[in-house]
């Protein structure tokens, strides 16, 4: 059976069991009160990269994915080892720019490029290991839902659609949530959290095997995106459309409101007992469904 | 001007200026009485693995070239991140084979899959990010060699001449120096160390720069695998050419005899004040040339 028959979340399942690894976007090593939280992402111009892409854009994209799974830890980014495929025919300035897109994005969210590797590839491919420090009482995970928690995000949903417009370039301007996960884990009250990268419907279906629980959702309380407002049914295409890397986490309504003071988060939810997604819009209640984002499909 | 006019080595050069990053296989994370060391390799279906080669030595290469930085610094392995780049016709046993030549690997020199990303890609690329860990008094460096030490190497050079051969896919069954690079570390007298996957010729090239010393290799004492010895002109050869990932190391002479007795390694030569690489052949001197296996070039 071909791997597009089968598609990448059913792949990835299967090494997960394969290798009994907890299904999250990092991997937790313990080092005294810390966690290093290791994560892993590999850009690729053919899947990741609208055409005509700015080099400068790519080096800051393919650092700002990593850095947004390390943000939805609740970490502060340490190190990172940075793995490039080139094709031999690239200049060198194009090479240079992807760096700059880089090192701008690690200046204003942390971290360090501590090592990585260089190859000889058809295409641009960008693989970067991302590791963040966060003490164990401080950090946020995929599994803690419960009943009765309310559901928050960061920012807008719906940046992912400038895909679909004169724009595409800006979907690779990616802003890792890295100062608002921080404030989010001191607080310690957050009861789990993830980033929408693959679209918030598919997201809260994550978390809903995960927590066994269900969500309902506000329509009315979605912080949407101005592109999203311009296309025909954009809501509904912002909230199945991936890359958006906003948080999503979940937080007693008390200590969310709390927190909303602080930074830029809505509530647009609650956790229910009654396992499935439901969109709330005007009086109605209808199923969000379990559809993303996926490789291969 | 473009890559291919500028070459990996150059490529690596900026790249470790511009961000501070110091010359070596892995990078290091002090943690307490330990080290971390961080290493990521990239192995690509086009340059790295033979037509025809079967899936389980991609998958046991993937890994064993990682292993072979962690046990450049004497460590354990401790963790591994694994993405995959797959075109989407692959089929999922060829797949799982690549995954079996992973697990029989980690299973073999120790380790453990903790996370990773799996993306579409025309043709197969595997990142790995590996992590070890060492006691930092038993840490190897590249930096280190003292002139009057003896040069020293693990296992036989010339094994990366099988891509010459009929049994092409024999440079993919690298065995990676864990045991060896442990009992050297634990021994506390290794100046420094570093693998030779580029070559010998190349590997003494670089130690010789960051260390400002010299080396004489004695050409008959030189380890030689059998591949070498059918070969016209193998000892060179296998001299110049990567794809041994044999651990290249220099000791205080009494230390190395200990440690002969111990593991299988063998002693090739001195470190010298004079600057440059020489082979010494049936008396006379010969330079050795920086030449060895780069990327883009």
């Amino acid at each position: 059976m071909k791997l597009s028959e089968i598609g990448e979340r059913k792949i990835v399942e299967s090494l997960l069991k394969r290798f009994s690894i907890p299904f999250d976007d990092c991997a937790f090593i313990e080092i005294n009160e810390h966690y290093l939280v290791l994560t892993t992402d590999m850009v690729y111009e053919k899947t990741h990269f609208p055409e005509n892409s700015k080099p400068y854009d790519m080096g800051w994209y393919s650092v700002a994915v990593n850095l947004s799974d390390i943000a939805s830890k609740g970490a502060e980014p340490v190190a990172m080892l940075v793995s490039f495929a080139m094709p031999r025919k690239m200049d060198k300035r194009f090479f240079d720019e992807i760096i700059d897109g880089m090192e701008d994005c690690i200046n204003n969210y942390g971290g360090k490029i501590i090592g990585g590797d260089t190859k000889e590839g058809d295409k641009i491919l960008i693989s970067i290991a991302a590791i963040g420090k966060v003490r164990k009482e401080e950090a946020m995970f995929r599994r803690g839902a419960k009943i009765g928690d309310s559901v928050y995000i960061t920012g807008k949903i719906g940046k992912g659609l400038f895909i679909f417009s004169n724009e595409k370039n800006k979907i690779l301007h990616v802003k890792p949530r890295i100062k608002e996960g921080r404030i989010l884990a001191k607080s310690k009250k957050v009861s789990c959290c993830m980033d929408i990268s693959d679209g918030l419907a598919s997201s809260l279906h994550q978390l809903m095997k995960i927590n066994n629980v269900g969500f309902e959702i506000y329509e009315k309380n979605l912080p949407v995106a101005d592109i999203a407002k311009k296309i025909n049914n954009g809501i509904k295409k912002a909230i199945y459309t991936g890359g958006d890397y906003e948080l999503l986490f979940t937080i007693p309504d008390k200590y969310g409101k709390i927190l909303e003071r602080k930074i830029d988060i809505k509530k647009i939810g609650k956790v229910i007992e009654e396992k499935g997604a439901y969109l709330i819009s005007k009086g109605k209640r209808r199923e969000i469904k379990n559809i993303g984002y996926e490789h291969f499909k």
